[in-house]
């Protein structure tokens, strides 16, 4: 059987499981505190060229957004997002859970408009009675978005400048991050990412590691007591240097890139290939991905004949009785796999 | 330099790294939902005694006191727990998060008092305006506690007794269950736990794995809807079954022993010998700690002298002015590390 | 200056403020646990024809809306609710601050319809993967609703039938309930209401009362600690007869009419006069109200000048730059005030 | 029957009523913008000689608290409060639903110690661990506290000034605050706590207003965005105005004199001749109350005699067996029924 359910199928990129052998009676201090986890912020603010950004890790997604939106909201603020963003269709509440409210935009290929987070705010600023509604205090955005699409330079700089106009802060999930940064076309950077976003994450779960994201907070003093915040959010790992450690790696260089981008490398590849496959047997995409996950439209009698040999997601049924499925490649998908998937159609 | 500040020092047991190796490629379901986690999980409910239990894993001990907390409080009820306990003193408010409240009561090394609790819940129940005030709908322990002392099974059944009586659940915290299920002199049993107990969990992290607590419910029903509120509280990780991985390592025997009992009793034997050791050149230990940690006193003039070879924990200043400073050996301690500490002495 | 502005811009109904002087110095126990309250219990469990309701006494509408949707939704679960429903649109995140997500429908003239709720259930409960999601656990409707219209009865039924189907609670926020009972047309009544949600509230402070909600649940044990659930959020008055005083004032008979639906007639009676005015010279109305307040569409000209002698609400701009303002009628409205209202067309 | 149970057993001053009735066909903007609230809040502020002083008008105590406690205190802090104090021991967990944890000290007649908060905040501030736990960000007391006891102004100031030394907030719930100001030897004066606290309330419930407290906010900033703190909490009334009347009578002049000031006086007098009453007929009091509770002990026998004629509050059990019982005076007691409760001894 081959499996394109998802990217966070298998173990850790093989580097990682060798350092952790190497490291492994090694003694550390706790909680981050240890050389293994200052050595990875250091590499990542390279990356990100911002030189005095903070950055913390944590297990999860979820907890990475929830955390993060709670400590950059004020508490009379809630954060935006579009009606598809992980953090209001996917969390099981975990933002609300904070006490905080997630105002929902329409999506456009899973994106945030710039103009129409533009006109929430002249709304909400034009109330006089604003004081009985929850203020834009945050945008929340995704890179790659929910449907594998990504921002361009300008539409994040678009967005980042509606934040300066209306004092908001600009946080974008990076859960899939290294697939963003080497999808097709595009021209957003990690340095770009810090210097236009005042907090984001680095997604380590989906892009090689056991688990582990980084979240960068790019501006002084926004992450004042995160550590407290996430010590009593459940976030804070005892052996941190596990986290530290697989950042570490992933940041490190293998053969004069960065580990990081040239896993997100991989996958896009492999998965344009898959996208080039199903195009040229005829096939209809649902829509132009550029990164790892391709979304594919299959008929009944061709879906349960592709399930036979290989798994892939659901997504969601269309209009006209045909199901849209997802095929999703990672740092450990192999090139055999693809030959033989597109060998099926 | 010799480390013995705390049980989290290093990597994990080499049977789990083994694991991971082994296994790296393979390809399961995300968010515990795998064949690794299941087989972990039947083995811990074999462990356990309990075939109906429920068992899940999460990422650390503060996530999984707050989680299993939240998930067995009603929403007018508040968990009671020593002055002391980890979740009222050590972990920046996170039951309060969940906007629970803790009720204290004193500690007696570490320990309730049964009597204490029931005196607690009668005044609750006797006073005609209790609707005002919150219920004491749990209470929380941990075993071994903070100061290393571990509860006897007529403790144990006495606080059980208890909760039955007024309808309180009574959760363990665990995070060294370990070191308590090898403590010298220890009575109570896995299955005794999973008997007298309506929650608890089973720490990992400090007991030789990366990290993972397997947070047990053995009520059927108490865990309704749990995976939903892990996931709500960022607890919840996509690759699962690296957390039932090392559980399923951790509860596997070895050498005709379970892993997790024989690494508390290596720990608690290389602690005793460095209890006994202390004793015997005439220091005097803060408390009698049948487990993994030794709590002992020393002047200041002894404390520069051994920290000069040896880093250990602080733990508080006595009234006339020495420190009480802690030990601490775990899974990985060496016996020639243990020799050469009783060397300084 | 003639002022329309809201129904809450007086005091309280004559026969409220006469029952308070008359009872002044009577002696009676706190926290609602007195013979008035009872008394003001036993008259609306009567209105409704609910005889095992359980009535509580809050004092505002956003305070009853978040307690109620605290009370009735599981941990797990979310309320639906149109778009422009007060709890997700004007609350400042009231509901969320206890933690729980509302979750937005379009909204029809105000109103959720029950297809498209039925639709999201389908969606819920078709969802593999829903344990990742909040469930739809209530639904919040508001009777009238933000802009004026009322529910039919078939509407109503409708909804309370999906509520039955997915297992989900029906809340009605009835802050100008007073209004809908008396609205033009209106074929739902409180004993209707009754019947068909599980939870509701009967707005006092716009209809007469100096302020004050009666939150009625009218199945048995949903109110399970709703006392306690009160006090924890700042809503248990200690003088709580001030409460129950008003509503036994409102629900008692003045000329053989219950006070309460008198007063909702009256005022209905005047916005339908002022409708009828606008509409008459020519003037648009913007919705088709049957209650108690009336949107009528302005160009700035004629904004600017019936200004100059009158007052009412900003409500929106229309597309093509004029404005839709609101003129609201309460218990207190003078028909000697809509006669010169009207007179300024 | 005479009554002592408490002070919030009648309606409200005459003089409120009164005016209530004058003004109830006035019409006034909602939600405290009305001139009404402004008049107040400028009595307020000259009665408390603090002219840049933020009043807000809220319903009832436990709301005050909360919604006080949730404004003042940092994502990071908690509330230091002695243990007996209401928000810890008497509020049903509502600081901690909002997410706020209370820190224990002892109690000293109710009251806490200034070396003991100073001496948690040097705990606090002196641990190397401190970001793991919940920082001391503000000090409650009550004034008078639970026990009818007052500080003296050099408590008073001892307490503000460690508030000063650890950078945390002084919060004084004033629900009884008028019989502190008159309380027998009483040295401190409004304009002394609005010097010393941070922010503190005057409690209109129990000092002759329907409902009401008005908190007061006495540095600039510290109040920012209450206003949508009050309306998430369901603190924000819409006829806001009822509120703000009934604290412009309480600080108007009657007879020459602050009305809040004679009320209390009042009620401290009635009081003391209880006591003295009681003394000189050689009953214990269990404390040496200045204020206007009075908690008298009794054996069973002269308990049930005096209930026989009159009621009053059960406070606790003496470990010899009787009772400590509360007879408490108001604004409304007549001298007559003190005379008549003395003549029963």
């Amino acid at each position: 059987m081959l499996h394109f359910d998802s990217d966070y199928m298998e173990g850790a990129h093989p580097a990682i499981l060798e350092r952790l052998a190497a490291t492994n009676f090694d003694q550390t201090s706790g909680y981050g505190t240890d050389e293994v986890c200052a050595a990875a912020r250091e590499r990542i603010r390279e990356a990100c060229a911002c030189p005095h950004a903070s950055v913390y890790f944590l297990v999860g997604g979820t907890q990475a957004n929830a955390a993060a939106a709670d400590q950059i909201l004020r508490p009379w603020e809630g954060i935006v997002s579009a009606t598809t963003g992980h953090i209001t269709a996917h969390e099981a509440g975990a933002v609300e859970a904070c006490g905080r409210k997630t105002l929902p935009l329409p999506q456009h290929d899973g994106k945030l408009d710039a103009d129409e987070v533009r006109a929430l705010c002249e709304a909400y600023w034009g109330d006089e009675n604003r004081e009985h509604i929850v203020a834009p205090g945050a945008v929340y955005i995704s890179h790659p978005t929910e449907y594998g699409t990504v921002y361009s330079l300008a539409e994040l700089e678009a967005l980042a400048q509606v934040c300066r106009d209306f004092d908001m802060r600009l946080f974008m999930d990076g859960a899939r991050l290294g697939y963003g940064l080497a999808a097709v076309g595009a021209d957003v950077t990690l340095a770009d990412i810090a210097r236009l976003c005042d907090a984001f994450y680095i997604g380590g779960t989906k892009v090689g590691a056991f688990c582990g994201e980084a979240v960068v907070f790019t501006k002084p003093g926004l992450d004042d007591h995160f550590f407290t915040l996430m010590k009593k959010r459940g976030a804070l790992l005892a052996k941190g240097r596990f986290l530290g450690l697989q950042f570490d790696v992933l940041f490190d260089q293998e053969d004069g890139e960065l580990r990081y981008q040239r896993i997100g490398r991989h996958a896009v590849e492999l998965a344009q290939r898959i996208a080039e496959g199903f195009r040229a047997k005829g096939y209809e995409l649902a829509i132009d991905s550029p990164t790892n996950q391709q979304f594919v439209v299959l008929d009944d009698e061709t879906k349960a004949r592709l399930a036979e040999h290989a798994s892939f997601g659901f997504w969601e049924r269309t209009p006209d009785g045909r199901t849209v499925v997802r095929f999703a490649t990672s740092w450990a998908t192999r090139p055999e796999s693809v030959d033989e998937l597109l060998a099926l159609l």
